[in-house]
């Protein structure tokens, strides 16, 4: 029997989440049952998603019920298999919970290769967030070459990848982000053509038609609110949005408004579809192939933003929306010797 | 030589047209040149995508210029021809002026064929609006067999039409309209399964609602506002939504605002697109065979709502915004003797 802490959900925040909404506890873990298998968190994701299932509302996720663990995408070593397809050490990621250890049913878990690169970007570019990009960026927003894509959350975990697999199909690709310095890393090492700070910026719609003088033929949103007026706008004949994100109204405790945009639609014949990437289950394989060899050839860049220590991942959830993270955050519960 | 009287464009107005915005005005016109025709107007089209014309503002449309006379589809006689598909008696269709005579580049008039029904019925059902009802409906907003199916203006020139379609595409059918006769006539001569009278409804969301207890597949919208907003949270997983026009907000002085509804396309993975008719020109036989034998089988029924006079154009125009039409807003401006 292994005793392990886990964050449950202490209250249903209203607005901005606070520490007050977590709590930390420990339990007993029963042992592993027949096909389970008992895991030692190494990394665990925490993501804007999770702040839908805080609330008690019928979404695209079950709720999380209060007092209950929460949880959470995570990269973990077995310790204890009763599954054929894992023994002791092996590398895992699937969805369980915010906790130190956890049982699993083996048949969930997908095995990760170390050799393939650094455990962690199960979680982020080869992860979750990367499949998330693919499928958002290729099959809904549908960049092809002389386009101009427009990305905002530029520089997070989705954003980062979406934006390169659009340059990649040889589009412009202008990114919105929060801090000079994600700014830099979109311009300087990602490859965007430009990228604006849309926290340093007066007027956003004059800075985003200024970084798109040839209009908008795609736009992959993260993000919503005053970021998306500034790009309705400038959207081209034609045109795709794929609504992956709306960070900006997450935390909203009433519904928020903004200018009707529905009417640029008919001028523009512009197509605005959401995406969620548990609909590309069957080709998740196809996505992970492709963006690791991206990664092998350098085409495809990463960043990741580990917070270190179990008892911190409150503060990494609530980091999300201060957009304290450059590329993917991520919590080390585990020591992890490559 | 040909005196007409013209109605020009004397002002832009602001808000709500009135009165004012309009001058009749009489010309004389030269005589029709090679390839061209002099036609005397018979029934004149007013649409509501013609407040978009009179704004001094780059859409899809060119502005009118302030002082010119105003374009409307219009059937008319031809009266002399200089073309050689034309003769003196025949009936045409085109995109011509707010005008009592009219000289024509042939190439640019299609025949109308009387045998085939009534005459003005080319500038309603087996016209412009009946065409754009026809791809919005069946190439935007795909219904299917056992989908629910909204159309905004359902008792509308273009609604009617699109709600038909849906009835015979096998979908269960909800119209809206501001009339209790409108609504009956919805139920009880197209075979709408319910329609809303929105202007005598408290709570939209909750009639909305009870009007579609499976939620909503497609939704066609002619008009935005309240009414979309009453629809949105019922749209289902892979719904579609045709936006075909806004007639609520043309009349706005100030970019109006309303809840944000992005956020829900990610939920239920809708695809919200807009749709102009000029689109599909090369499909546009396709659609009036088709809507012709709707029609000839009482497969698809049509109302018009015509006023007599040239001189009350204006007025035809701006109750479109008052909602006093039922079926196809027109003007009969000549007399016409079947």
């Amino acid at each position: 029997m292994v005793s392990t802490r886990q964050w449950h959900l202490a209250s249903r925040p209203t607005g901005e989440p606070t520490m007050e909404n977590f709590d930390l506890v420990t339990v007993d873990l029963d042992d592993p049952g027949p096909g389970e298998v008992l895991v030692r968190t190494l990394y665990q994701s925490v993501d804007p998603y999770m702040r839908g299932r805080m609330r008690d509302a019928e979404s695209y996720e079950e709720p999380w019920d209060v007092g209950e663990p929460m949880q959470a995408g995570v990269v973990a070593e077995v310790v204890q298999s009763n599954h054929d397809g894992y023994e002791s050490g092996d590398i895992v990621t699937g969805e369980l919970l915010w906790a130190e250890h956890a049982i699993a049913d083996g048949d969930e878990l997908r095995p990760v290769n170390p050799d393939h690169g650094p455990i962690s970007t199960a979680l982020g570019t080869l992860g979750m967030p990367g499949v998330t990009a693919y499928f958002g960026m290729l099959d809904v927003a549908e960049p092809t070459p002389g386009d101009t894509v427009v990305v905002s959350a530029a520089a997070g975990a989705v954003g980062s990848v979406a934006g390169q697999l659009a340059r990649l199909a040889g589009a412009r690709v202008v990114g919105t982000a929060g801090s000079d310095e994600k700014v830099k890393w979109l311009t300087d090492e990602l490859g965007f053509d430009a990228a604006i700070n849309y926290k340093e910026t007066d007027d956003l719609g004059r800075a985003m038609a200024e970084a798109c003088p040839n209009g908008i033929d795609a736009y992959f949103d993260n993000v919503g609110g005053p970021i998306t007026d500034a790009v309705w706008p400038l959207l081209n004949v034609r045109s795709r949005v794929a609504v992956c994100g709306q960070i900006s109204i997450y935390n909203a405790t009433e519904v928020p408004t903004g200018p009707r945009k529905l009417a640029k639609l008919i001028e523009s014949r512009a197509r605005v579809e959401g995406l969620l990437v548990r609909d590309y289950e069957d080709r998740w394989g196809e996505a992970l192939r492709r963006l690791s060899t991206f990664i092998q050839n350098d085409e495809i860049r990463y960043r990741q933003h580990t917070v270190e220590g179990f008892e911190n991942a409150p503060d990494a959830f609530l980091g999300l929306f201060e957009g304290d993270n450059i590329g993917k955050q991520l919590v080390q519960v585990g020591e992890y010797e490559a």
